[in-house]
């Protein structure tokens, strides 16, 4: 049975319950304004009746304006350009007319065939975007605007005060005097203190696996980061609706969701609709892996209304532009598709310059091939021209390109594994280390540049997986596939991947790509999308909380203290799918009463452990102990009691 | 949006596609026969359309006579007593009157009641259960029936021999000539070479972090492991329907499947199409954990007609039988109950006999209290009486009871954590303790024995968990309920607790209990219950991946090669949930002919990297390359050539 709902029966569209939009102002650059979300909670009532507050907790955002219930944005129009006064401020981008469209650009769509895409898609207004009206920006006399390049000559910019605020996630006054009581460093047991204020600000210590996470996020750290290439900050500068993030080892694990239509399904209105609903649940990126008709115009209604950065494979327009013929494609033709997808405003390009002429030969035996589809096409060039790719004879020129828009590279695993039989391959090692010398080039020009990663790996080989990407890359972003675990449940690849992608997360992957459950089976609708960003939350959260970032587990302590203290409501609206949980929950018990009730339909009244817990502790408390440490005080004295009979009942 | 379907409209509930039973006769015991199921494949045509046979890919099979379609079980017989003549054969039993029937066993249900309760499950026929004539079978004079005793006085029984070839299943003929060549020690790199046969057979060697596994489980083997306590087969000898299986480190990892009513939901008729159903999906074991009333009858007519092991909490009735308050319990009470379910054929006990007077008060502090439901009940009885619990000072009374019927240890984690925050506590690691204490005296009357595990545990402390069950308790099989990794994802359990399962199940853990989406919010339903199911079939075959379980890697080679091959039907039938698959295919691409097409919706015809790397192949095969190695040579004369042009595009 597959999870199907009809979306309009389903609440899911709401905004999310008692969640209100909070924004906070910079301190250096006082214009910025990162936006969070705050979710509030009702009281905890003790069983004398008392009751205490539980404050309001703030999670990360990505869902831009579209998250914000006081704005109304337009998909029209897009969003406002919460960027573009920065960039202009640094006084070294020009407008200038820009590459001529062309009708190729949409993979030579006639006028006619246009029409027909328009009204396909059923609302005219979704074919030509009519709301930008401005011209693209580039670096003026060759210069390069590169977060990479400014981090580097000591600058912090906006960005990079922004990611230093939404990285905390407004968290620091909650958290701050956990880490003054250095619980963190001390490797304690369990939840410390009893009562709401301690027990919240409980931490496991964590495994970062050599990882440099600080306990607080400043500007200077994020530029630092940024200088020494260990963490990359996507923000082409004709993105300028794009909120800025960061992707690297010592910050929150992000995830990608992947969109786009293909030859044989969906439409522009669809795959914008996508975005939204992706970034709604929480995608950090989007890419917007289009490969059918309209690839131009899909784009740009993608980035115009795009709040999180947007990736794209360049090479599958180009293939387009060359009517399907991999070995007609040329760098002339590539060239122009990186300049043309840089002035609409992608955020980072995967590039899939790895692929050598002398590595193809060691997919000749595998199970499943190449199953990159840039991969695969950049092969048959190879072996069609006798010739070394492209990507690569021109990796310098590429560059030039990169930062000039500020556009940063994910370097394509062209050879990733499509099967656990092929994981850890020579192939797959091989094209990883060249991906580690073109990284040198592109940092020789501070650009921006992450490592795309596999695929297909069994548990066991996932952490060797990290380990030779750091080493190999020299500790630039890592960014992978999953990787799915086993090869046994297609129809529920967002499982096998999300334990895959949970662990090369935890081992220090910077940004995981989502799997949908319909991987290998068909290009996935907005039900599969939101499970598969779900299934991706979770992975990177339960990475954040293994790696001990800081605050990362206040969340969890929150959520749990609402279950414990059958707070109902605050349980559902603290998890990722508030809509959801309620739903399960109400199927069986669905009166509004039962929202307060101390059991559920699990265990029914006399069989809840929690509701057992409490009467334990009360009984304790009856029997003329004090309420802090009732339960404690009573247990030790018979314990003492116990004790002095001796310990063993077997001697 | 909730995974939910009518299931009327579905086509899961049919007989897996392609599929036929098998059964495999014993060489020491000739009268067992072994079930599997074998999934046939359509052949490999390659580019010049020569055909290649695939060999039909046997799988493991806990669906019992159910899923056999050749047999047609009636629900109100019970299933056919396949192992009655194996235990009479022993001349170690005797059939006596058993324990006269209480009206306190169904909670106190009066006949209005009773009739009451037999109306509302819709069915009369469900209410007693009338197939069973034969009374309860018991040890002779106090003797020993364990297989634990029988493994330790050396004696290979037909259940031994039997889960010898099943665990083999019936691979061996398949991947025995992949050892012979020393591939799974030499820890070879990807495919191996390329042709079916080789591709098949080969594994990645795996790390099974101190596991003996061998490549062949032999009855032998089986009989050692059972006497050592490193593994247990749970078979009541009044479960004689039972398919023997095992538990254990060096075994395939197993999955547990929870069902059961509760005062506010279910009936009984529900709950045996939940076993049946559970079973069917690959579910190795059921835990019975009905809390309501007709609690014993639900539990009568499960047995009946379970193929699998099932499992009990049996605290849960004695407090039914005291009508729900925990410190009305007594060791009569519960020692009544202990016979009454090794009468009906329980084939293991929870009993949380480590929940000790000087631990209760470490969870005081804690996050979420006690979370096990017999933990918090034992709790609050130690703490009204002020006594030791009773279920430790008559441990060895529990015994003598558990070896009378061959009825195994669950040793109960009443402490475990309920929450991240509380995960590797004190109280966690304190009952552990003295799980290893009782797991010793068991071993000392031969009763066999395995340890329940958390709960909710971050994934940098899961590794820690398995090491000290290892240490404190012997290498008794370890048996976990998830992990959940966070906390924060109520609505996806399944996926929160995979992670942590599989990992678990990696480093040790012989069976995973699973989590259903419903977990914290009500109980599960029927597709809760495959969704449950199905990610923890994932989560124990990943873990087999990875500790290389001999064959393991068999099933995902061959749905790999049918996937790179385009055989669309085979990649279905070979997966966990063909049906899912299929209709996830069908939903863009619904014509059978597209079920041979080389491409799918996800990329289009163009866009799809596997007939790309086809079309490579063949362009090389095209320049008159031979066959085999075409790819290879056509591009190492390529690669040479590059080389002599110096290998560095950049020096």
């Amino acid at each position: 049975m597959i999870a199907k709902k009809d979306f309009s029966e389903s609440q899911d569209h709401e905004n999310f319950p008692n969640s209100r939009r909070i924004y906070i102002s910079g301190q250096i650059h006082k214009e910025i304004r990162v936006p969070l979300r705050e979710i509030s909670q009702s009281p905890s009532r003790d069983t004398r009746g008392e009751v205490t507050e539980n404050p309001p907790v703030r999670v990360y955002d990505t869902s831009g304006p579209w998250g914000d219930p006081s704005m109304s944005p337009d998909v029209t129009q897009g969003l406002k350009a919460v960027r573009r006064e920065w960039i202009e401020k640094r006084g070294d981008v020009a407008e200038y007319d820009g590459r001529v469209p062309n009708p190729r650009d949409n993979g030579y769509l006639s006028d006619t065939h246009q029409d027909m895409a328009s009204r396909q898609s059923g609302k005219n207004r979704l074919s030509y975007f009519p709301g930008l009206r401005r011209k693209p920006l580039r670096a003026v006399d060759g210069g390069n605007v590169s977060q990479m390049h400014y981090a580097r000559r000591g600058i912090i910019t906006p960005e990079m005060e922004y990611i230093a605020i939404r990285e905390n996630m407004g968290r620091k006054a909650a958290f701050e005097s956990q880490w003054s009581q250095g619980n963190r460093s001390a490797g304690v047991r369990g939840a410390g203190q009893r009562g709401a204020t301690n027990t919240m600000k409980h931490q496991h210590p964590g495994n970062s696996w050599g990882a440099s996470i600080p306990e607080f996020i400043t500007p200077e750290f994020v530029r630092d980061e940024v200088a020494r290439g260990r963490a990359i900050i996507p923000a082409n500068i004709n993105h300028p609706e794009c909120e800025p993030m960061i992707i690297g080892r010592n910050f929150l694990v992000k995830i990608n969701a992947n969109i786009g239509n293909s030859a044989v399904a969906s439409n522009i209105e669809e795959e914008v609709e996508k975005m939204r609903w992706a970034t709604k649940w929480g995608a950090d990126t989007v890419m917007d892996l289009s490969t059918g008709k309209n690839i131009h115009e899909t784009r740009e209604w993608i980035i115009r209304n795009s709040p999180v950065p947007i990736g794209t494979v360049p090479i599958y327009q180009a293939l387009e532009k060359v009517g399907g013929k991999a070995e007609d494609l040329s760098w002339e033709i590539y060239r122009d598709t990186l300049i043309e997808q840089a002035e609409q405003g992608v955020d980072y390009f995967t590039i899939h310059a790895g692929v050598l002429l002398r590595y193809v030969p060691l997919t000749a035996r595998r199970m499943t091939g190449i199953v990159s589809r840039g991969g695969s096409i950049m092969a048959k060039w190879c072996l069609a021209h006798h010739q070394e790719s492209f990507l690569y004879t021109h990796f310098e020129e590429i560059c030039e390109i990169m930062k000039a828009y500020n556009v940063s590279f994910s370097l394509g695993d062209g050879l990733r594994p499509g099967s656990i039989a092929d994981a850890n391959d020579e192939a797959q090692l091989a094209e990883l280390e060249t991906l580690g010398e073109l990284t040198e080039i592109a940092w020789k020009h501070d650009v921006q540049t992450m490592i795309e990663g596999p695929g297909h790996v069994p548990m066991h080989l996932i952490q060797e997986n990290m380990q030779l990407q750091l080493e190999s890359c020299h500790e630039a972003p890592f960014y992978t596939l999953g990787p799915l675990t086993t090869d046994i449940a297609p129809g529920y690849d967002h499982i096998t991947s999300g334990i895959g992608a949970a662990m090369i997360g935890w081992f220090g992957c910077a940004m995981l790509c989502y799997v949908t459950p319909k991987e290998h089976l068909g290009l996935p609708d907005r039900d599969d999308v939101k499970q598969g960003v779900i299934a991706y939350k979770i992975a990177a959260h339960a990475a954040d909380l293994a790696k001990g970032h800081p605050g990362a587990q206040y969340r969890d302590n929150a959520l749990s203290k609402a279950r414990f203290e059958f707070r109902w409501n605050d349980q559902f609206n603290l998890g990722l799918d508030p809509f959801s949980s309620r739903e399960m929950h109400d199927e069986t018990l669905p009166a509004e009463g039962a929202k307060t009730a101390h059991f559920c339909s699990m265990c029914g009244p006399s069989f809840c452990s929690m509701k057992i817990t409490e009467e334990v502790r009360e009984f304790a408390a009856q029997h003329g102990l004090n309420e802090e440490d009732a339960l404690k005080k009573g247990m030790e004295e018979k314990s003492v009691e116990f004790r002095d009979k001796g310990t063993q009942v077997y001697q």
